[in-house]
């Protein structure tokens, strides 16, 4: 399934027991719908607060309905802030994680002096103005199979090798965009990379700064978090389109 | 005032004792800055549910606070789902009603199988599939100084003849985008507009019903009435930008 949320009301994707999650409103519905108990798997954790356009979530199931009734019984059961947009039979053997190619996360920033009650929950307000220059050519230095180490909050255990396959930043009305598309990602590694950015372009550090944080592998050193409530999972790449198998 | 609301929370622009209204709180906020209880006047009166990016609004004050101090602190008093943008002195003699010369509308649809939760109350969910091409050529025939009768839900005293300067349909990857720029408009007649443009697009009338609309000037005709939370008040236009007075 391709499930679009509005992150605001729930703790994250990932399961919590007594906590609205994701998964769990997912797993709900999936009940409701075919009296079954099974578990969902999502292609990305996202954080509390985080969003998503295209989030890919599985299940097995021995229900025989098809994919479009799926779909619109799925929508009948979620509560209005998640939304199933597709379903698709795939083989048992599908890993929606192992078998993901690549993932496009955007951030969503207001660089206003005032807020936007229209996009509030949807954007990260920044009322000073910042040097779209500057966060553009910092986001060129992001490009590439890094160590990213520094671009987490925590100590990761395991590999913290990372390949971005594309960093850009586009500018609106009174917006600034940045989407990166990557291999994988590291816990926090968009909104640190993202509260990098905003130093950058509020001039309290210089573009380069990004290559010396790919360089000094130190967990901690990037950021502030930029708020969760910025951060979209827009999509998840597999080898082939869904349906294709 | 240029002021920018979500309007869900409200019912309305108009002031209603005991509810929640737009000018209601920027009375009170207006009350909380200067000390005054001041009538707030706006140029266009929007209904429950609707939004504004570009609400204009006026008020007489005794204060001697400079135009950006106003900004800031009727945003600090303001709720979150209201925001003042820009606040411009102007003659004593102004009407903010009356001065206007013209006043721009969007009505935002989705046409897609499945909801938005991105979107939920920001636009109006058509899930059958829209004929775009029906809409615009309908759309075509609204431009011209005409009387708009058959455009009001019910009879309305007074004038019914108004003048629309452009009304365009834009198409996005699941959206449509009605745009409509008038001398000003009749209760609820951007809603019934858009009303009877989704029957267009549905195939249930055919482009043409717009000008025998027109033609037919009897109240209630067109429709049905849009829901409000499609609807934004866009911009209000003054013979000269604010400041240069």
């Amino acid at each position: 399934m391709v499930v679009e949320y509005d992150g605001t009301g729930y703790c994250g994707f990932q399961f919590q027991p007594g906590l609205p999650t994701i998964q769990g409103e997912l797993e709900k519905a999936i009940g409701k719908l075919t009296g079954e108990r099974r578990r969902v798997f999502g292609a990305s954790r996202t954080d509390t607060g985080v969003h998503a356009w295209g989030q890919v979530a599985s299940f097995n199931t021995g229900s025989v309905l098809d994919t479009e009734t799926i779909v619109q019984a799925m929508n009948h059961y979620l509560p209005e802030d998640i939304s199933v947009k597709e379903a698709h039979k795939v083989p048992l053997s599908f890993n929606v994680r192992r078998k993901a190619t690549s993932r496009e996360y955007e951030y969503r920033i207001l660089n206003s002096r005032t807020r936007s009650p229209l996009r509030n929950w949807r954007l990260y307000h920044v009322w000073r103005s910042l040097d779209f220059k500057a966060m553009s050519a910092a986001c060129g230095l992001l490009a590439g199979k890094h160590d990213f180490a520094s671009f987490v909050t925590d100590y990761e255990k395991g590999e913290t090798v990372r390949t971005v396959l594309e960093a850009t930043l586009h500018k609106g009305d009174d917006t600034l965009v940045f989407r990166i598309l990557a291999d994988s990602f590291l816990p926090h590694q968009v909104r640190n990379t993202v509260g990098t950015l905003v130093q950058i372009g509020l001039g309290k550090l210089a573009p380069g700064h990004i290559s010396r944080l790919i360089q000094s592998r130190k967990p901690g050193m990037a950021g502030p978090t930029a708020p969760a409530h910025g951060l979209y999972l827009n999509r998840i790449n597999y080898p082939q389109p869904f349906g294709a198998t």
